[in-house]
């Protein structure tokens, strides 16, 4: 096992990282930026080096100020966290040239599943079912067009190279294709340098299911459950529980095995997401996998007991995972409020600054992982997510109850915060019933 | 179900049982003195009524005032949370007469535990085993020695009317046995106004261990598996665990009848401690049953999934327990550790003041149930504990590292606490080994 950890990144997941280590007996180093001088995890860790200034690129996406900090501290892993570098194969593959473990899959892992087209055909060949779209990059506006025809309309357009939402189109008619996809081109070009067009059907209202995976360096693949991710707003999640409450035993057995051959068709080897879209009529198709440890990670920790960020520091270790698919049992009920500081009404404007007052709720079956105390400064130049509330039931109708208690203790005063959107989000028929959908925040909101 | 419930009491089991009402969807009314308009309770309650002055007596156990609140606030029953009236039959009956609902058992299930002597016949009929000791009450200086020759010393002298550790002496030799029974007498009266003394054998080095029970008004009585509280400072708990290393699964069934058999003995009905001694020969012996809600209860919760405070108020408003025994299921480990304001350093003297800075450790597996929060100004009128961090593993050594890892982050600036005590305890060589008794803190301590 590691002695010691650098944990390349901030905020909770930062906070979440060190906390598994310090009950593991493994030394934690942080890095930092000069605006979290402050933070939490700078103050959190055993060690902690300051890595540049606070803009991202300078700092928690430098490369070399991280490798260099690794090697002063002596650590013999990193974790990446989420974002920043977490899906970056570079990242990893410098990482294994200096022989420091990346904590994650291989970087052929990344590489095969971050290029979206890429990853599409891997699956399809691994009979994972996908989305009917393109074989690989459109390249001609012909190709377009007889594709469209083929799959049928409505029909999106994505760019290879985008992620987390950015550069999809939606086209419900002929006549506007052309034009989608020459500005869709251009933006991808501008955006992530790389202009590679693919075509897909588009579900309508579907919902965004995803399997959490474990996989060895073994081949020992286990699924986890589902999460139901569909409360979304510009496709970024706001609120998720796990189980599923459409997702029926067989369904879950379904998804997860299909997960597990997603995953082993790849070598996959740390924590992974498969996400799937799953329409009205229980049909899923494969979106793509995130190969990190996710935000929501939590709510599958509840309801399963397992601690993935442990199991992930393991399995980077070089042990076998020490359970097996039978062992895995989903019990009760978990969900996840993601607490931003944000103005709603503002149209969920950053409200960046300093928290005033805090109270953190507790008791029973209540967590929180959170990046702030009283009297924190939150820094502008990050993601707004400053804490995660997640709850714990014996069933969904107690989880709901819970997390409305919950939700009503949480006092952050200083800063505004999407508090009263998520009590909306809770209250709403549609998620009481389990129908929402991934455009239920954009239809049914004004923000 | 009822619709309102009034809490007689304050600190964090007020908290605690307004969340478990909120929760289950009923409203709540806090009372509070005087010196508690700014506490947790009285902001989070919907209501709350002030009930007198700061001491106890014009306050918390103000009979009188509570039973006019209640009235006067609508609601259909009290929960007495644990100390102050929660063991009064009287009170229990004063809410029966007006047609309160006492969220506890009968009056005369409290009165037949309450009066020592009197439980221990009572257990000793249902087939419970007791300490070998005076058939009631020693009348006579010639009864005291004869019984005493009878069980063998070391002996102990306990009135009646005692509690908490409270009027007990251990003689070790015939040669001071008179004197003490004397002095003894002379106590009691004084502090109790009943000075009936009885007589037990004393079990050197024993463990605390006791097995929470829940009964309904329908004679279903449950067991809970057991918790270890033989980490005690002066007869006070000071951290608990559950279950306990050195209890096996057989020994947990046959005190976990045992503790059935003396709930039905007196037709039981709510949620019950039934404390043990445990020798190191595994014998155990009926020591107490406390009648109420106790502070340690959360790690019962946290091992079998049942919220205790929910489950007391369906039973008091009439429900059948909605599982058997076969249905509980003890899984994983859970530690508490009691944060006091004290100063251990001064005899564990009482620290009240101002909380100045505050940070709660978080994450997985972690639970405060707390009463304090930043800027809280903790009155010097009431008991000194002012949170309870709780911690649960997969297995106990996940649960022991959990812990070091929670009381790290623990963060109370203002007033001396006893963080660094628990620190001790949890590193001791004793507790790690599971080898504890209530002795452990008086001999290796010298504080």
């Amino acid at each position: 096992m590691f002695n010691k950890i650098l944990i390349a990144n901030r905020g909770e997941i930062a906070v979440r990282i060190i906390r598994a280590c310090r009950e593991m007996g493994i030394e934690t180093v942080a890095v930092y930026s000069e605006a979290d001088r402050d933070a939490l995890h700078t103050q959190m860790a055993d060690e902690a080096i300051c890595i540049g200034p606070a803009s991202p690129k300078e700092s928690y996406l430098n490369v070399q100020n991280i490798i260099s900090a690794t090697v002063l501290s002596g650590a013999q892993a990193i974790h990446p966290g989420f974002g920043f570098l977490s899906e970056n194969s570079k990242f990893a593959s410098i990482c294994k040239q200096c022989n420091i473990t990346f904590i994650g899959p291989t970087p052929e892992c990344i590489d095969n599943m971050g290029n979206k087209s890429n990853a599409r055909d891997i699956m399809g060949k691994a009979g994972v079912p996908i989305v009917p779209g393109s074989d690989g990059a459109i390249k001609t506006n012909e190709e377009l067009l007889e594709t469209a025809r083929k799959i049928g309309y409505p029909v999106m357009i994505k760019a290879s190279a985008g992620g987390g939402g950015r550069g999809i189109r939606v086209v419900y008619d002929e006549s506007e294709i052309i034009k989608n996809y020459e500005n869709a081109k251009a933006e991808a070009s501008a955006a992530f340098g790389d202009d590679t067009i693919y075509l897909e059907k588009f579900i309508e209202r579907p919902k965004h299911v995803e399997i959490q995976i474990l996989g060895d360096n073994f081949e020992n693949v286990v699924y986890l459950g589902e999460r139901d991710c569909s409360m979304q707003r510009r496709n970024q999640k706001v609120m998720e529980e796990a189980p599923s409450k459409v997702v029926t035993e067989e369904l879950r057995k379904s998804m997860g095995e299909t997960a597990v051959r997603a995953a082993k068709a790849v070598h996959y080897n740390n924590a992974g997401t498969v996400e799937f879209l799953l329409d009205k009529n229980n049909n899923y198709y494969f979106m793509e996998m995130n190969t990190r440890i996710q935000v929501e990670h939590a709510i599958t920790e509840m309801v399963t007991g397992i601690d993935l960020v442990k199991e992930q520091i393991k399995i980077a270790a070089g042990e076998k995972l020490d359970f097996s698919q039978e062992d895995v049992k989903i019990t009760g009920h978990s969900i996840e409020c993601r607490i931003n500081a944000e103005d709603v009404k503002r149209g969920f404007m950053p409200s960046p600054g300093k928290i005033k007052d805090l109270y953190v709720p507790g008791g029973f079956n209540v967590r929180v992982d959170s990046a702030v105390y009283s009297g924190y400064n939150i820094p502008p130049y990050y993601d707004s997510m400053i804490a995660k509330l997640i709850v714990y039931g014996k069933d969904r109708d107690e989880a709901i109850c819970r997390m409305r208690r919950a939700l009503g203790e949480f006092i952050i005063e200083g800063v505004s915060t999407n508090i009263d959107f998520q009590f909306e989000l809770i209250d709403s028929k549609e998620f009481i019933e389990g129908t929402y959908d991934t455009k239920f925040i954009e239809n049914n909101f004004k923000y």
